[in-house]
Order: C-alpha cells, then structure tokens, then sequence
C-alpha cells in the first residue's frame, strides 16, 4: 500500500508540515527508516536523529519544528504511531485457510465460517470456533469450551475443558488457560487435594502474552475483563477476577480470589496477595508485592507496598540511614560527655 | 450422584443441624449454589452470606448457628470441603482410553494396562508407563523415562529422557521436566556447558503446576518429595532436593543443589539461593528472598528474609523513618542551640 | 571410552599425584563415583569427603593432598570438571536422523545436511535450517526463519516468523522466542494494539533455558549476543539487546529496550526496567529491581538496586533499625528531662 504524507496526516487527524505529496509505504525505526517509510519521534531526547534521518516524513508532538522535513504535528506521537503500524500492517497472521489434514477434531464440534486450524492442532469434543478463528500447530482444546469471531490461539497454547474465549482475542504460544488452581486441604501432614470445578472466562479483546498461566476456579469462575492485556509469564490464580481495560506486566502474580479493577495497571514482578481488592485505575510499580486491599486510583510503590511518595521518601531516608546511625552515637556521645566530668562512674557503666 | 445431608454429615463425621433429609447433587460456592447443592462458609466473614444462600446445605464450624437452615457442624470446614468435593467430583480427567492412532511410540516401549495417550503424543524409546496412565495430546517423553501408575500428564508438557515420575503424579500443561541445568565453567570471557547427566525423580502423590521447569541434575538428581505440591511458572534448579509434603507457590525460584525439607511452605515469588537447606516445617512469606540455610520451623519474611516479626518491626519503623529522620534533626538542632548563646562561631562553622 | 588418569591429567594440563595408570570411565559426584570413575572437590567445604569417596581419582585445587588417593590438581577445578565431563559425555542429543513422517514441512524449506526433524513438528514456508540441526518433537517454526548449523531445539519450542538463530545454539523445551511485545497506545480507556513487525536475532553459542519468552522487536530486532546463556522462565522484551557471553538466570524479566552489554551478569529473579543501559561486566545481584542505567563493571544489589556495599551496610542497620528507635526516644527523652525542671509548660506544648 502507498499513501502521500498529506493523506496520513488527514487520517490521523494531525497538521502537516512540509512536503504532502511524498510517498510512503512503510514505517521504521527513526534510525532506520529510509525513503519512503515514515517513522516518529519517541521522545524529545531524540530530537538530534531528525537531523540524520532518511525517512520521508516523521511523526512529532505539536510544537516540533525542522525545517526540510515531512512532518506530521499531533497531540499524541505514540498514538498516531500505532494507528500508522495498523495502517500499514495486519497484526493478522497469514494462515493457509482450513483444517489441516494432522489436526484432530472431536465429535459435535462446532467450527466458524473461516477458520483456520494448524497441523497437529487436537479439539476435543463439543468445541465451538467462531467465524474466522485462527488456531495455530500444536494447540491444544479441551472438551466443550469456546472461542469467539476473529480470536487467534497462536502454536503450543493449551485450553482446558470448558473453558469461554471471546472475540477478537489473542492468545500467545506455551500459555495455558484453565489449568487447575492450587487448591489443597490439610489432612495431617498431607495435602488433599480440591477438584477444581470452575472456568476460566476470556472477555473480548483482551490479548494474553506467552507462557501466561491462569488456572480455572475451583467453584466459578476465574475472568479476565474485556480489553485487558496480559504480558508473558504472568500467574492467574483461582477465581481472580480482571476488570476491564487493565494492563498486567510480564512476570506478575495475582493469588488466588483477587479482584483487579478496571483500568488498573499492575507493572512487572508485582505480586498480589489472595482475597484483595485492587482499586479501578489503580497503579503498582514494578516489582511491588500489595498485601492489602488498595482504594481507587492509588498509586503504589514497594515491597511491602506503600504510597509511592511514601515509599521514595522511605528510600531517601534508607541512602542516608547509615550516616544517620553515626549521627545518633554522635548525639549519645555529647549527651553523655557533660556527664562524663559531673559522673564518670555512671558513663563507664553503661559501657 | 445423590447424597441426603445426613449421609454426608455422616460420611464427613460432622453434626448434622436441621432437616438431613434434604438431597445434595453438587457443590457450588455459597452465593451461585441453587437448591440441591451443598456449600461451605469460608470463613466469618462471609457470614451474611448464610441468610442469602439458596444451597439446601451449608458446611459450617461447630460453633455456627443459623435456625431454619440444614448445617453440617465440623471443625475444619475446608477439609471437609475438600472432601465433598471428591464426593461428587472426580479429578481424574474423563478421557478415551488406548493409543491415539496420530501418537508416535518408539522401540521398547512399556505401555500398562488402561494407559490412554492422547493425539500427536510423542513417546522415545524405552519409556514405561505404569497402569491407567493418562498423557494428554501434545506430550513429548523422552528415553528411557517412566511414568508410575495413575500419573496424569496434561497437554504440551515436555519430560526430557531419563526421568522418573512416581504413582499418582499430575502433571499440568506446559510444564518442562528433565531440562538441562544452568551449568558453565568459565573459560577467558566465555561460558563453557557442563553436559548436565543426571536425572529427575518426582515421586508418589505429586502435582506439579502448569509451565514449571524443573532441570535435572549435574550429576545424581533433582529430586520432589512424596506428596508435595508445586503451583505454577515454579523454577527448581539442577540438584535441588524438595522433602515430603511441601508447598511451593507460583513463581518460586530454587537455586541448584538447595534442600527444602519436609512440610515447608515457599510463598509466591520467593526466591531461594542455591546450595542452603531450608530446615523441615518453616514457612517462607510471599516474595522473599533467602540467601541462607534456615533452621527447622522458622517463619521468615522479607527481601532479604528475616525472622517474620523482626522484620515486621523493621516495617513499622520504616513508615516512621522520615519522622524519625526529623526528630534527630530536631535533637541536634537542640544540642547545638545552648552551644550558640555561648559559642556562635563554632555553631557557624558547622553549616 | 577409558582413559587413564594419567591421560587425563595431560589432557587437562594437571598436575597428577598418585597412580596414574587407574583406568576412567565415567564421572560421578564425590559421594556417587565408583571405582573407574572420576569426582572433583567443589568446595574446600566437602574435603572430608576425600576419605570415603571411592573414586578413581578426584580433581583438587593446587594445595590439595591426600596420601594414597590419585589427584589432578588444578588451579581451575570447576573448569577441569567441565571439560572431563565434555570429555567422557556429549551434550549433543542421540536422535534419528532425518525427517520424521509426522512432521509437516511446508514450501520452499531449505533443509541442511543430516537435520533431524522430530514427530508433529510444524515448519512454515520458507524456513531455512543449516546443517546437522536437530528439531525435536511438537516444534513449530514460523514462516521465513532460519536456524544454523548444529543448533538444537528441543521439544514444544515455538519459534515465530522471521526469526533468527545462529550457529550452536540450544533452545530448551517450552521456550518461545518472537511473540509479539506488550505494546500498546491509549485511546480513551482503551489500549490500541501496535502491530509488532520486528524480528529476533539469535547469535551463535547462545543457550536459552525452558520456558523462556523473548520477544520480537517492535520495529527493528531484540537481539541476544554471542555466546550469551539464558536460563528457564526469563522474559526479555521487545528490542532488548543483550551483549556477547552474559549471564541471564532464571525468572529475571527485562523490559523494552534495555540493552545489557556483554559479560553481565543478571542473577534470578532480577527486574530490570525499560530504555535504560546496563554496562559491560556489571553483576546485578538476585531479586534486585533495576531502575536507572548502570555503569560498567558495576555490582548492585537490592530493590531498589544499589552499590552492593551500600546496600549491605544499608541492611545492617535495618536490623538494628528498632533498637535506634528507641535510642532516639532515650535521647528525647534525656533532653527534655532537664527542662522540665525548669521549664515544664514548653515541654508540655511539645504534647
């Protein structure tokens, strides 16, 4: 596809700057682009770089100036940047269409108008695909579960039995949907082990990373809020339950009957305690690990997880605890030296 | 399958409260149970919860009360959940029995009675699997391995060759056994593999989460105690040893050669370093860090661990830290004002 | 094989003390080896283990002595041991050769001499394996991605489109390598998905542990560096660079953009943030949370990371920390102790 940089800036919404009649086929890197690709500004740090690019036009904030080059001035660079990428590219994956003859198909299995189902793919009985799922080599579907229009499982997911994927969802390879939670009661020194009855419910448009894991309920169901992103290698425990439009950072674990808000952003190697609350927009920093409920709109810092500006100020403190130590012996020191000549014996004493 | 309430009172050894004539067919969380079906009260605090509830039976400690309602009284309510839970449901996966014939099985294999292998399983030479094996599609098993009777081993996971599963193991999806173990000798700049030839044992009564990696040893094994639970994403390193009946929560890393004794609980995200013993019985709190053998029975927390109530206190003066910063801002000032009246020019000169 | 001790010795450029015609076939651990194999003393911990080994012979450091045992002393054991194991046991996969029936090879495939393709393998169109590779069971490669010569990837990796891995290098099972990176821009409440069009590239000599995900760059490639080794369960991000013979163990995360240079060390369980730098020869130690670029030859500890001698000294008086606190209150105590003689209505004020 080839579009003029007049008719990307009208698309986008943007004010152009320069030449509108430069072709564009493509988008780079800045560092990277060449002639006829477009390409953006990251962040005012790279400014010098506009100097050296060979990009037909690039993509700025609105007050962005450099005379002799293409530019698109809007409000929000990075957004303008994803719609061009859509613009420009599928994040579809082009797949032969059909059954390949390797896949194994179970009884009563329901398949959409337009799937596509890899080698070596195995679905189990009374599986329902909608029009124009994509499923990858390798996946496997357990019995009676069900994914909506237009979701693609890429290779080596597993989906375990009864388990609901809505539409338009994306689902990475090596993740696993519907495993069993952790779930044991203690019988003397042993572990018994709890069926695990429940589901896992997928809403639509969430996007889930590679090598996730997010277990089924033990009695209802464990659901991920429409819209919401999951990055890879992240823990989905037992009837924990994701709002909306929240953003779950690779490596996080969320235990097991947590409830996570809308539009929360939980950011990497955060761990979460079981049987809490995350508020809706609410934002933990990386690494934190939250033990308590945590109201609407926090932001929080830390392990344990405190106020971010408490937190920092804690870590001001904590760089400068070894010198207050010195100042402390140096306080008892003077407390104790007028003492000293008044009562010598009391001061050795306390040695 | 139909139970009264009192034959389950009965079979739980609890005290029956109320009509036991009631017919139990399932068990549902106490706000979805409909008629006909059993629940438990988790705990206190979900107690309002018993006016609301359509469940015709309700699992309760032995002190609860709630006239008009069938209760069965018993001193571990979660025990007994677990229990009526495997009354009614079975957590041994409903499969067809035999070899799929997309299923690639090599020379000398061993296959017990019952087994069922499910579709594009790949088998190596020399595997034996014990009675009513269940292998889900997808499973690779290499050389020599064995499986003991009434493991399950679910879709994709992976069993390197020469290793040993017990009886009655479950396996979740993903999961690596048997990996190379993280090995080098450095040579100059360079890392140098050690062959890693030692084995895996997981023995009798062991379930393993979904996308855990367990590495075989060096030499000798990597080995899971009878009965022990691993949740998921868990990362145990070449010749770690885990004793009898532990848990070890998601997101758990165990460096090489570390011991973890019998009954010990690693909360999620711990990380254990390698070559230390954790001492039987101790419990590890969520995301902590133990770089040191710890003695039987210690309760630990914290980055890195310390006795949980030190580090508790450590805590709770860390949220005073910034005030506490102020006052010996404060004492010095205080010391250093008598000085002034007396000496301004030495006072000067400090700041 | 069979060596002598005396062969093995020359062979490792040893010093050798005792009968070196004591014939060798095997290694073993100190407390493992039989007669005919030979051990190493890991540690001067395990010296008393010199007694009772039946080894053959035991590689020792230069200083070691034990009358009546065959030594090779040595002034790297830990390398010695490395290149004897190298010596008797391959790390190469004994596998059949050639192209299992099972597996689908799409178009234009480019396969090199004596690969060996696993059963349920799935290669997309135009893949390009070098010579002597080893593809095990249930791989999926996608479109356009080259693998080269000698390299191994074992069982249920899934390597995405145009992805490249160079020579000698081993990917472990479960692995997946060019997912598409967690990017997103915000419209409203949503999260647009960024088409991730970026490769990875996978130098030679690189090992890759189980589980691992690393994803393909957003625009341009994520790229790990010669010789680099990557244990299980890590996350690297979207245009990660990662320099030649690092150290990456298990379950660290490391977030877009970042590059690590070469001969670093990231021990488990590390986090490190996005767009930042991590110098040559740093070490990062483990659990530690990496927020800000770090210099060269750096070695940091903690969360938040800092200057390892600082954090220890750090720690040291968080231990301390409440017995502090109560010297603060002395101290205050002390101080206002005079003035409330004199006078007590300040004092009182301070309430």
């Amino acid at each position: 596809m080839v579009k003029t940089a007049e008719e990307i800036a009208r698309l986008l919404d943007g004010q152009l700057v320069g030449d509108g009649s430069v072709e564009i086929s493509g988008v780079a890197g800045i560092t990277e682009a060449k002639q006829g690709e477009i390409t953006f500004l990251a962040s005012p740090k790279y400014k010098p770089l506009l100097k050296t690019t060979t990009a037909s036009a690039v993509i700025v904030t609105e007050d962005e100036k450099f005379p002799g080059k293409t530019l698109i001035r809007l409000e929000d660079p990075r957004l303008a940047f994803a719609k061009v990428m859509r613009l420009f590219y599928s994040y579809h994956p082009q797949v032969p269409g059909g059954v390949h003859p390797s896949a194994v198909i179970g009884q009563k299995v329901n398949l959409g108008q337009g799937v596509s189902i890899g080698a070596c793919v195995c679905i189990e009985d009374q599986v329902v695909l909608g029009d124009e799922v994509i499923i990858f080599p390798g996946v496997f579907i357990g019995r009676g579960s069900r994914i909506g229009n237009g979701s693609v499982v890429n290779a080596n997911v597993t989906i375990g039995e009864e388990t609901f994927i809505g539409n338009q969802v994306i689902v990475h390879s090596g993740t696993v949907i519907g495993s069993d939670g952790f779930g044991y009661a203690k019988e003397g020194d042993q572990h018994l082990k709890i069926p695990q009855r429940g589901t896992v419910i997928v809403e639509n448009d969430v996007e889930i990373g590679a090598n996730v894991t997010i277990d089924r309920g033990t009695l209802g169901a464990t659901r991920i809020g429409k819209g919401t992103k999951i990055d890879n290698l992240v823990q989905i425990a037992h009837n924990v339950i994701i709002g909306p439009n929240s953003l779950v950072v690779a490596q996080v674990g969320i235990s097991g009957s947590t409830e996570i808000g809308s539009g929360v952003i939980l950011a990497g190697q955060v761990g979460v305690a079981g049987h809490i609350k995350i508020g809706d927009g609410s934002v933990i920093g990386a690494k934190s690990g939250v033990s308590k409920s945590v109201a609407p709109h926090s932001v929080l810092f830390g392990y344990p997880a405190r106020a971010i500006t408490k937190t920092k100020r804690i870590e001001a403190c904590l760089s400068r605890l070894p010198d207050m130590f010195k100042k402390v012996r140096d306080l008892e020191k003077k407390l104790k030296a007028p003492e000293k000549e008044g009562d010598n014996d009391r001061s050795s004493e306390n040695h």
